[in-house]
């Protein structure tokens, strides 16, 4: 079974944390969240919720991605928190998938991870700085590397996910299932 | 400002849940996340959210609209919590708005609130056993009953629900921000 941790920073985006845990849990996905020095943390609309473990406890070895939800607040701890950075550099290294949408994709340019081909929320590609960005597509696959845009996209990329890491049969099933024909 | 109440049941479905509650807070909706029974309420994919209150504290007289998340463990318990079913016919007796998404349609039914027209999660229709059910669109609105079809159309809904307590402009703007063309 595929593995995959979302980080939860006080301030990430409700809609875009929750739909990608969601969508991978569908899609048989080990979904672990991990608390950014909080087990109970609070997102940029007041809703709490609770993680399952802490970040420190989190070991790259024993994953196949991590994917960070965006939400300013929760993007600038990500961006600046060290055991985040290192877990991001660490799946780097050993050529497993990082993802990140929204603000987010901000925190893996921190960590020196993105790769060129990217999409993030308009206008923090000003702030990311680099070429490569673009605005035509809700999800960017470059390699090792998967971004996605906004709340309105997050089914969607939680689906790009698990056709990755599962396969086109049940990314099929999954998206009928949602209801998600837009994706 | 617009007053809503979320009830939670242990079961809801998450996306559903938790975007009705951002996509509404966003609008300048004050939302109530209240507990069935529960303070920390687990979802249908394993997901933690902390209630703001418990049910039995809210009050039909001071809310504009009550708005049930789907998920069938979830909408089972708010169709035989009596607590539930009272705020829903207090509400319609006092010709205020409620809502149902994907399978807690269902609840509304048990409660003798839904009207005529309305829509679900598909097949959700045939346990709620009356005429009326369309699948042609995300939101049916039918004088003060607004619902919903499932996780993928639930950005929508909390979309339909502001135009409808707070305004058109502030609604396309949310739209817009959220990047939820598709709604």
């Amino acid at each position: 079974m595929a593995k995959v941790c979302v980080p939860l920073a006080e301030g990430f985006e409700e809609i875009e944390a929750i739909s990608l845990i969601d969508v991978m849990r569908r899609g048989g996905i080990e979904v672990i969240v991990a608390g950014v020095d909080k087990d109970l943390v609070t997102g940029a609309n007041g809703i709490t919720v609770k993680a399952d473990t802490d970040i420190k406890e989190v070991k790259a070895d024993d994953l196949d991605m991590v994917v960070l939800p965006g939400g300013w607040g929760g993007t600038h701890i990500l961006a600046e928190n060290e055991t985040v950075q290192q877990l991001l550099r660490e799946m780097k290294e050993k050529e497993k998938i990082v993802g990140a949408i929204c603000a987010a994709p901000f925190a893996l340019k921190q960590a020196g991870v993105l790769n060129d081909r990217y999409t993030c929320y308009p206008s923090v590609e000003e702030q990311i700085g680099t070429d490569g960005y673009t605005d035509k597509e809700k999800v960017v696959i470059d390699g090792n590397v998967m971004t996605s845009r906004g709340p309105g996209t997050s089914i969607c990329f939680g689906l790009a996910i698990v056709r990755k890491l599962v396969g086109e049969d049940v990314y099929e099933q999954l998206k009928g299932g949602l209801l998600a024909d837009y994706c």
